[in-house]
């Protein structure tokens, strides 16, 4: 894993080698299915039969599993685990040289939203970014391959809660901390909590040809929590808005002594001015970060009376309107941009926290939504006809409202406590009114059961008519907090990674193989090929590896088999060790033969008719 | 984790804490899905709504993700990974003390064949037991609470592929080496193979009571590959058959050099005697464990020559034929025990290998199946009307068969390359004949892709009438080898963890918290509770874990919510640690406080309206 540092070096500047072969659904045989037919049943309307694709790709975090989960809609089933914070040995993830250093040593990660990038305010289906609340991480996986191509842990955060998420064009992702802490976490007591800790937001840029993140500057804010965050788009597209609660400064029993204030803010930071104060040098170098302190460079950053503790703000696909939800307060807020951006203008600003001028409430509010009855509004998601969905956390409901009228629509129950919801190309400037998946935090007796630790519940729901329509629910493991849903003709995989002769450490004839001594090193530079490894096919027992009790062994596999889904894997029994290699790719492991003895190699992802056959012995002499 | 030594120590006799509160579903409001009302569409027979459960759980091995996953039957959707020889940051498994020693410093396992206790060769619903191929482990999943109860490494192995099997009691859990190996692993050239290497088979035991694994005994075998194995039932109860391949005791190139003899072997073993054997002192004595050598110890031991390199070998439900497929032969082949019985009761043996009788293939062959034009046969499964139904992994289908007649009765297709099929009570002396679900290797285009890692593919094929009704496909991660299907109305879990007060390091009362010095020691007893933690209810923030750099902290953490589907989590910022607390649970999480700083604490898993605040700092004081 790379910690930033000032200068980034592109050492580690992309995990997967150049690929090829873009798989093409657009022109192939398979049909869709669709909630656009008249008078399907729900069962019909789920069903994919074999021969037909899922219409949408959700991408969902997984929480405290650190993973990317992708199901497919409107089917539920979930296609893959993504391994992204946490190594997985089902896909050799942080087991090979590569993957291993990009974790850094770390086990887990906690990631909780995930944001596709965008050009003009569409997904585009490239990369998703996720955070990881728990260690200040951002990764990106690369949409091509559905691997994790970079991870970068930053500097002077306390868990970026409040990220991922991406400007119009992927320009930034931004990362607002969730827990205040004294920069750079060095030590101090609680009781300079006031004085000495912080709130800071990291801005991150991400070069998609290097796969490779930068902190580009962060700006440092009064120790509240920071809980979500959006971009702006259009008319607010150089906007970043963002949800804070604990203004109280509590340090302690926050569940009562941070909802005190009757208000809370949303802090709204506009990034093109900022992106130009940096370029003009103002701001402090602090651990190595461009660091904006809005008490010395003015300007920029402004404040705004919000309902007490809210949870999300999600900015109107037009642009035009951001909404927060007081998780404390029964109601849904609309704030305008354009009122925000006349008072701005007009300095009317009613106080000032931090260096930070706040704006009149009133001056801001377009309406307050309050549904009779619904509370705990967390999340806004939108349709293409002007509605608006909210999750309300408490009653357990999703409430459909007109954004241009506050008037409600229509409320659905879901199965229990949602969290987020996503809906299909629901982030986007077009959302496209088909389905909405509420991701409930309590499943109690939905599904059989497995014990105390339940799973969490998904609910799709058809909004494609004037009537919500809960069609199906599915169960997931901890923990989604978000997803994003995107329509599959904007994602182009690879179906194999490209034979590239020139690739470091890559065999691609039997005859090439070999395994060298440098030293107490011993380099294998082999085959893996339906159905046998071949580490150097001059020797006796092609498939033997002979070191001696002490070496550092290191294994380049290149698996020279390029037909499509054709994985082989690579275990070694008693050593901890195992990783894959797809149809093309190359990879590495390395580790030091501790133990003298005889240890069986063998293929551990099935293969072929001969798959059992595929193995090998790894004989370690003693001293 | 333990290593088996000869005598087992008592300390970790269970993972977790004595359970109550039985979830019900036979009286219950919720109702049946099946695939037994006429007429219904493929999309009604799979489709559960909200308010009704699947019928079936099917219970998958994951390979190489060394975790069991939790199928629902028939959905198709997964209800939980449920993690065992890999840790799991999601459930805090492999991080809280208890999982971590259970592990031993593993972190990953390779799991292949799933069993489930049975009673009077019925599934029992109360434990399902795993291997792991790579590390020479066996795991025990408590079914009341789906968490995994005991890890043992076994002496003597080379990687338990052809295990788990349970006899028909669970007296035994089986569980053959796959790869010879010098006993022990020492180190001994591969030119000396047919002298130092050898299979051995280790008959494990294990206490319901105490949750508590045993080697009961271990026996001896020529270094010949053992794949798969099953129990006997009723007439055949005392025994278990294993096929072999390998035979020509092949060091290299083994997908060439293992397939060249005609016939592989059979090995049959009665347990029963062996049993007798050892109380009768007739073993030696190697690495601690009680060694058969049949060189020796004569008896209870024979071979039978089979169809070249077979892979499964299956048990017909009423115990008095045993089935193997030859993967290299086009045909099943029908062995019957009564006649095994008669030859050995004759002293009929044609020859003698490794002190070890072998059968005359003609004496106890019934019948040979050789469906025209199938190909790679590799496992059998069996229905409720005399049916047996076999995977075809070359040529991608599944045939249905009269054991009785070996007629031909149906073939299906599958998508593509069946490994295993997993019937519904399928490996009972009762199955039901309702479901069978194809295991597939390679999923090609079938779902959304992901890239060159794809997903395995899952086909539920309705065996209810006369012909096999392809009903739905879903995907799955890498890699279910073998699953068994179970009856929900068997699975009897506990919904929360009893109230025990009695219970080491249990905390109940918030006054009752506290946080105390043992010298370098620090040792936490608190509570997580909605919406807060409470490490020290009498300090001036109860949610602070004030620390020394350097310090060893010990966190025991009881969540006081009796209610169920609440857990709360426990992460602390940039120290790689997380574990959860079920209701009523008490868990304990060890590191040492290395870094100085201010560090946040957080409940990482989604609890209530005031989650976000339930958070706290632990400070570690420079030294």
């Amino acid at each position: 894993m790379k910690k930033w540092v000032p200068a980034a070096s592109g050492l580690l500047a992309g995990f997967m080698a150049a690929t090829v072969f873009f798989a093409d659904f657009s022109t192939g045989p398979k049909g869709t299915a669709s909630n656009d037919t008249a008078n399907k049943s729900n069962a019909e309307k789920v069903y994919v039969p074999y021969g037909e694709l899922d219409e949408y790709y959700m991408l969902s975090s997984g929480g405290h599993s650190g993973q990317l989960f992708v199901y497919g809609l409107p089917s539920m089933r979930k296609i893959r685990t993504v391994p992204v914070f946490t190594p997985d040995p089902a896909t050799g993830y942080g087991f090979d040289t590569k993957s291993k250093e990009m974790l850094g040593g770390y086990t887990w990660g906690d990631f909780h939203h995930p944001a596709i990038s965008e050009t003009d305010g569409e997904y585009d289906g490239k990369f998703v970014f996720a955070n990881d609340v728990a260690n200040n991480r951002i990764a990106a996986v690369d949409l091509s391959t559905f691997h994790t191509a970079d991870i970068m842990e930053m500097p002077n955060m306390g868990g970026p809660h409040a990220g991922t998420f991406v400007t119009q064009n992927t320009e930034y992702i931004v990362m607002p901390t969730r827990f205040s802490v004294p920069i750079g976490k060095e030590y101090a007591p609680l009781d300079e909590f006031e004085e000495k800790y912080k709130g800071v937001v990291s801005m991150v840029t991400f070069d998609q040809e290097k796969k490779d993140f930068d902190l580009a500057y962060q700006i440092m804010l009064p120790p509240w929590s920071y809980d979500l965050s959006d971009a702006g788009k259009k008319v607010s597209g150089d906007w970043i808005v963002m949800t804070t609660y604990n203004t109280e400064f509590a340090t302690t029993n926050n569940e009562i002594n941070a909802s005190q204030n009757d208000r809370d803010y949303i802090v709204l930071l506009n990034w093109k001015e900022l992106e130009k104060k940096v370029a003009a040098g103002e701001y402090e170098e602090v651990n190595g970060a461009k660091m904006i302190d809005p008490r010395k460079h003015k300007g920029s950053i402004y404040a705004l009376p919000v309902a007490k503790s809210p949870h999300g703000v999600d900015v109107t696909p037009d642009g035009t309107r951001f909404i927060a939800s007081g998780k404390l307060a029964p109601l849904m807020t609309v704030f305008s941009f354009e009122k925000a951006f006349e008072a701005i203008k007009a300095g009317d600003f009613e106080t000032e926290k931090f260096g930070i001028p706040v704006l009149p409430y009133d001056k801001v509010v377009e309406r307050e939504v309050d549904p009779p009855g619904a509370l705990g509004p967390l999340h806004t998601q939108f349709d293409d006809r002007g509605n608006a969905y909210n999750t309300m956390f408490i009653s357990s409901e999703i409430v459909k409202w007109k954004v241009e009228t506050g008037e409600i629509l229509d409320r659905t129950p879901v199965h229990y406590s949602p969290g987020h919801s996503t809906a299909t190309e629901g982030d986007t400037a077009s959302p496209d009114g088909k389905w909405i998946v509420s991701l409930n935090k309590i499943a109690k007796d939905n599904f059989l059961s497995v014990g105390p630790s339940h799973p969490e519940s998904m609910e799709l729901i058809d909004i494609s008519g004037d009537k919500m329509s809960l069609t199906y629910t599915a169960p997931v493991d901890p923990e989604p907090h978000y997803a994003q849903t995107i329509h599959r003709d904007k994602i182009k995989t690879i179906k194999i990674y490209e034979k590239d002769e020139n690739r470091e450490h890559s065999v691609w004839k039997q005859e090439d193989t070999r395994i060298e001594r440098k030293g107490n090193e011993v380099h294998v530079y082999g085959i893996a090929m339906r159905s046998k490894f071949v580490f150097d096919a001059k020797a006796e027992r092609p498939d033997e590896i002979k070191v001696k009790q002490g070496d550092k062994v290191i294994i380049h596999l290149t698996n020279i088999d390029l037909d499509q889904d054709i994985t082989h894997g690579f275990g070694i029994m008693d050593h901890d060790l195992n990783y894959e290699v797809q149809p093309g790719q190359t990879s590495t492991i390395e580790f030091t033969a501790e133990k003298a003895g005889t240890f069986p190699i063998y293929c551990t992802n099935f293969c072929s008719a001969l798959h059992q056959e595929m193995s090998g012995y790894m004989l370690v002499e003693p001293k």
